[in-house]
């Protein structure tokens, strides 16, 4: 008789409490408590642009005096959206009725009224603080009452003379669209998994990276103080062996160095952010002489973009995009087999857990900041060769 | 510490007593007591089309003798579309075993039964009752027991030679798609707000009408035996005040005077028609000596036709659609801050509320016609001007 | 007063015992106790194919070796779908971490995992067995323990010279797409629907077939040991009367000789096969000398293919893909009238229904076999001549 069929199957569940990010959800509630990318810059102008982070809709404008507003998008007057709205000098006029919210949410004109409303200092529209750093807007969409310090990184501090900062927020360098449309959390756990790489970027992908990362390392995982990493050791066969350092970061960071093995700590963060349970974005911000820096890292396929390939080659070519996507809207982490080799993503989800009854209990998760001695983030990742290069007729020898 | 940020934010619901219309709801039942436009009489013809009214789908055709049905769409037979039906001299033949109905649901034929169906009077197709009137068709989808008169309206009687009656279901005159997609007590609200005017069709849509509506109007609100009117005044500042009488009549008319300010009582009338609880035509008929009358309202934009802007410029200059649309598919009314200029809107609502009360009650809601004598109903609203032009130089001395 | 409008009308249910097909519904397990075609013999290659069935989404694929597989696509390890698998001489091996799978869901290796997986005989990917016949592949998605023989058909055995197998899966010979957006017992019901052929295919569509097709029958229904059947007698008027014989044969066959009238056992079976509750695809395998006969029976419409039509010509001239679409994604059979004419459908629903209660009870539905002696079935449909042809003249003397 047939055994191990799927006339049996009946399918797992997806960890619902680390998968969803709405307000009130467990894990949203984690993340609420640190601030996060919504935009560059140079996005927030004087045309009003839909934010979605987090399952919440906002709406981003910059006044013509220059401060940037991150508003509910629904009047509070009668709920017609401020995408429609007039930037002015103080605040956003809403379109239908007039009235006049500044970037705080303070009504400072209602025209139709009575001297312009006599009650308007008693309805106040939504809104979320939003600072500026390193050529991004970062929001706070937590509790006011634990509002933390906005953090700095060691990575992007004391920029050199020709150094720059380097942004971008268009996807996967693998490939895929600018918005991602599943579940954020099979993203994040990626970076914990240094065993994908061999096979799917180098076996299946044609080595979108470098030979060096084909190779199965040795790897160790740790807990930090801010997350989790694994330390990937590879003996190159020349007498070097590569140790490269990756770091998860709560809530949401990855630091990853360069798969094109530059050496030493790495020049770029990426923030896997949300837009609700099924969607989300990365931004990264890199620091390089060359402002294509992040351009080029993006991978191509037998020699073309990923959004030229055809369906066939797709299917033929998977990269991190169709593998994370093909797990599902939101993975089923209930079916996975977790082996020696997911060693990282037991102990992200673990540490995940963890935060989240901290947080429940009212304590502070990993990594936030209110004393401004803290203020500047170390970065351990990286690529860290080490031993000395021998020559190619001692390769067998290390 | 931040205040009034959204974090806290909990959202208000809808009015679905109000908004909804399906069969069975409260509103719904208030709207079925009434004949509604379902058509132009020259799209009933011997080609079935689909039509759909208050979350009712239904088919309408026009027999070759002539007489109009308005059948449920499911053949009773094995349930095939009457869409697909073959229009004969006395009904409509379905495709798939050919039994033929006529418009009041008779089964006249069953081909394929002996003597073509021995008990073909023992079923009925379910059908409304249509009749014809100023170059629309009207149907009434109520309680047969409490079928009221099909109505009529002076503004359309007694045409002098040269007038005629024009007809339009094309949507919202300041732009917008033909079936308009939200929910259809938006639109209506909308025409007792007399504030949104300036705002919206003057300082934002650069001044979609005429001078004299951007400016702010003193409004009074009054009941009616049929519904509300506002009654605005504006000094015109050339000597002259402007009366404008705007009325919505139960259960979803709107009587709104050309906003191109011709004088005396309006030539034209609206009936804001739901298909479902978010998607609803407007009917329009007008009397005017020009075909061309209701055709040439409709609004342009910096010269341009509303299909013909790009996103960028629906988003500058947002008329009637976008801002009600931008509401929701559903307005979260209980989201509504309310003021004083929002009286018209206010009282509104509180007059549905009363009229799904009595209709509940088994009682007639206002406007519902038995009396062959009380047939027509008189028009009050349009534009009045009252007072003497006055010389140029003397404008700022009414 | 009115009578019979649709304001009372309250509409009946579907019969979702026996229209749905999923894992664990009343009809879904009937359907599971019997092999099922898949695909063409030929789709099936190294690179994987998406394949739906009762539900189940699935992967098919054939190794380099030559053996098919048909496995559940998310991956035990991880969850990335085997859609990107690459195939190799014995399996299949998922892109994202490498594991490899055989037709039977063993795990042949794990790459990253010390010695390729020291604990991999104790995973298996959930598989369904695949047998190859007459050109198509057939699955069997049931209780393995009541696993049955795939069983032969006399119609195609015994090829004579010249002759051969013919397959299709293209969809309703007289129109509509190759997957079928409705439910299917829509589709199976009509094939012991005699009647709507002189209306649907001949009054309406203007004679898909031939001018016989056009008569109504007399017909007679008879259970038989594996289903239904119909016999349609129409008087020529040559002389001859044509007896035509069509079966449905449970789960889901459909024997329906060609009504172009080839004379004798029809040439040629279908299968309804559900990839869910709102679609199914039509395999169809026949035996004849031109391998373009299925191809040439597809019908035509004024001369133009189905995929050609205009909107409007589809309304004026329906076929058995718009009548029954039109019923609905899962037509309420409860609003059904059925009469004499419709003996056929309700025999066939009081036969699944029976079949329901005796596949909870444990027992067999008809036709599985169990028994190698029973293995070839015996097909009775077809079109037979009876009578003389008489000269023209004595057309009216039968």
């Amino acid at each position: 008789m047939d055994t191990g069929t799927a006339y049996d199957l009946t399918l797992g569940e997806p960890l619902l409490d680390l998968a969803q990010v709405g307000r009130g959800t467990p894990y949203g509630e984690v993340l609420r408590r640190y601030w996060h990318p919504v935009a560059k810059v140079e996005n927030a102008t004087t045309r009003p642009i839909p934010v979605k982070i987090l399952g919440e809709e906002l709406i981003l404008f910059r006044t013509r005096k220059g401060k940037v507003g991150l508003l509910h998008p629904r009047c509070i007057h009668r709920g017609a959206s401020l995408f429609y709205g007039g930037v002015e000098d103080e605040g956003i006029r809403c379109c239908y009725h007039g009235w006049v919210f500044d970037p705080q949410g303070h009504c400072l004109e209602q025209p139709c009224e009575p001297e312009l409303g006599l009650h308007r200092d008693r309805v106040r529209q939504p809104w979320y603080p939003v600072e500026e750093r390193y050529g991004l807007l970062w929001a706070y969409l937590g509790d006011p009452a634990k509002k933390p310090l906005l953090p700095r990184y060691d990575t992007f501090e004391n920029l050199a003379d020709g150094e720059q900062l380097i942004t971008d927020d268009s996807g996967v360098g693998g490939g895929g669209p600018a918005l991602l449309d599943f579940n954020w959390l099979q993203h994040w756990e990626n970076v914990l998994d240094p065993f994908h790489v061999p096979i799917l970027h180098a076996r299946f992908s044609g080595n979108q990276f470098t030979p060096e990362m084909a190779l199965i390392p040795e790897v160790t995982y740790e807990y930090t103080e801010r997350g989790v990493r694994s330390i990937q050791m590879r003996e190159l066969g020349d007498g070097r062996s590569l140790r490269r350092v990756t770091e998860v970061m709560f809530p949401n960071m990855r630091v990853v160095a360069s798969p094109k093995l530059s050496s030493g700590q790495t020049n770029m963060i990426g923030w896997v952010v949300p837009q609700d349970d099924t969607s989300f974005v990365i931004f990264t911000i890199a620091r390089d002489t060359d402002p294509d820096f992040l351009r080029k890292l993006r991978s191509t396929h037998d020699g073309k973009s990923w959004a030229s390939l055809t369906d066939e080659e797709h299917q033929r070519m998977p990269g991190d995009y169709e593998a994370q996507k093909s797990q599902g809207p939101i993975s089923l982490h209930g079916e996975d087999h977790l082996t020696t080799t997911d060693q990282g993503v037991a102990m992200l989800r673990r540490m995940m857990a963890k935060q989240i009854r901290a947080v429940a209990q009212g304590g502070n998760p990993p990594g936030v900041i209110y004393d401004e001695a803290d203020l500047v983030v170390p970065i351990e990742g990286g690529n860290y060769f080490e031993g000395d290069l021998v020559g190619a007729s001692q390769t067998a020898q290390p």
